[in-house]
């Protein structure tokens, strides 16, 4: 059960997980130079403390940290609790989600018992938006894929705004940071067909993936796409019809439209 | 063709039209109170000279501007030319795109000769957020929506931000604001089969809207979803299939899932 404790003072050294956090995500003190894990709001909050990242500390007003009562049965954390004043105080600026959460990261999983009960894969090449990673995220969760592989030149999917805009579902969906090299054949080795989503792609072949038993979605980010070496690697190249003249979807959008068309044959809960 | 002007004062009043952006989108003393169209951008500048919407003038800087010579042949209005510096100071912040395009609004078109020729097309209700707003029409002129139908509740298509996050697209796909009684009304006489997009709807149901040869899709808001009244009124609801414990997909998203799963079939150009 968490233990809640009451703070008034924004100076209060036991705050210092949720001090400044608009440089809280580069952490050169840190392991790895990056930060904590921070949620956000009663809902990412509760998907923090339902993921496997260890949980450290909540800071937020009293009425939402009530909000999350249930929640905090389960873990054996602090909960500052303060004014949304002195909350403002510590954090840097305004925060009108009302909540926080810290986290440690976590150890990424193996590739070979990541992929083995998995299904649908999303394997991402230079997705450097934080937004586009969040959303791709979120996107992946809604639309049952198992696990997605965070290949070379993509950002951190664990930064603050990253949580964020996946609505916490970065927490949800199993992932693991690895070369595309290592990516196919731990793919390969587990059964998968690999397919890049590309212009240059076949756009019958897409809804085609649906009948396959496990298929992998190598994604690149929008305006470079994906790497020679990334689409030499696949297995088959895909893409989504589009109007002629348009040039192309969001990634996160284009992931949304491939994770449906790909994998609504195979279970994905009606 | 455009005329090229040089200007060199930021209180210049020809300028008129590109004074404090930040402020230009609610203009009472123009026609509805709303502001003229702006593009930013050589991209979305270049689909605003294209488009339906008089133009009016451009700044710019000399480098965007000779970047559009080809656009600018076909149009007769002055292109003012200055340095960044001056730039900033007219439109209120720094514009790192470099070129901007004024036009006129446009009356809105009819229902039914913008049904006549259509098989694909969005009804939107209570889509309040320019970005999602935005990013729908940009999904639907990538994945062959024909009209979009901007009902009750909505955000204003030709806001500034709509504009640049559509990349242009909401001056490309026609639309016209209306009631949901009227809409549905004319697209029944168009021989529409009129979906509404719903958590209750039907998963297995979606796809199977590719066969039918004209079909308008109903679209909510991300929160609250479509009105009872909207529900009522459609021939039949559709979901898109999601993992459970997922509450939904960002109402644009949601879009572009289900403009490529009813659309793909009636020859989105492959």
């Amino acid at each position: 059960m968490a233990r809640v404790v009451e703070v008034d003072d924004a100076a209060d050294p036991r705050l210092a997980d949720f001090r400044d956090l608009s440089r809280a995500d580069r952490r050169p003190d840190r392991p790895g130079g990056r930060g904590l894990v921070l949620a956000e709001g009663t809902v990412v909050v509760r998907r923090l403390l339902a993921s496997p990242y260890p949980p450290r500390a909540l800071l937020g007003v009293a009425r939402r940290v009530e909000d999350l009562g249930p929640d905090l049965a389960a873990v054996d954390v602090p909960a500052y609790v303060t004014d949304a004043g002195t909350m403002a105080d510590v954090v840097g600026f305004h925060l009108n989600r009302g909540v926080l959460a810290s986290a440690d990261r976590a150890p990424a999983p193996d590739l070979a018992p990541l992929l083995a009960g998995a299904r649908r894969v999303a394997v991402l090449e230079g997705v450097n938006d934080h937004e586009n990673l969040g959303s791709l995220f979120r996107n992946a969760a809604a639309l049952g894929v198992d696990a997605v592989l965070v290949g070379p030149g993509c950002a951190d999917p664990l930064y603050r705004r990253s949580v964020r805009v996946s609505m916490g579902h970065v927490l949800r969906v199993p992932f693991a940071t690895c070369g595309l090299a290592e990516a196919v054949t731990a793919l390969r080795a587990a059964g998968f067909v690999v397919a890049a989503l590309t212009p240059g792609g076949d756009p019958g072949a897409l809804t085609g993936l649906a009948e396959q038993e496990r298929v992998a979605l190598l994604l690149g980010a929008e305006g470079p796409g994906l790497s020679a070496e990334a689409l030499e690697r696949a297995d088959v190249r895909v893409r989504i019809p589009m109007t002629g003249d348009v040039d192309s979807l969001n990634v996160a959008t284009a992931a949304a439209v491939a994770f449906h068309a790909t994998g609504h044959a195979v279970g994905v809960a009606p």
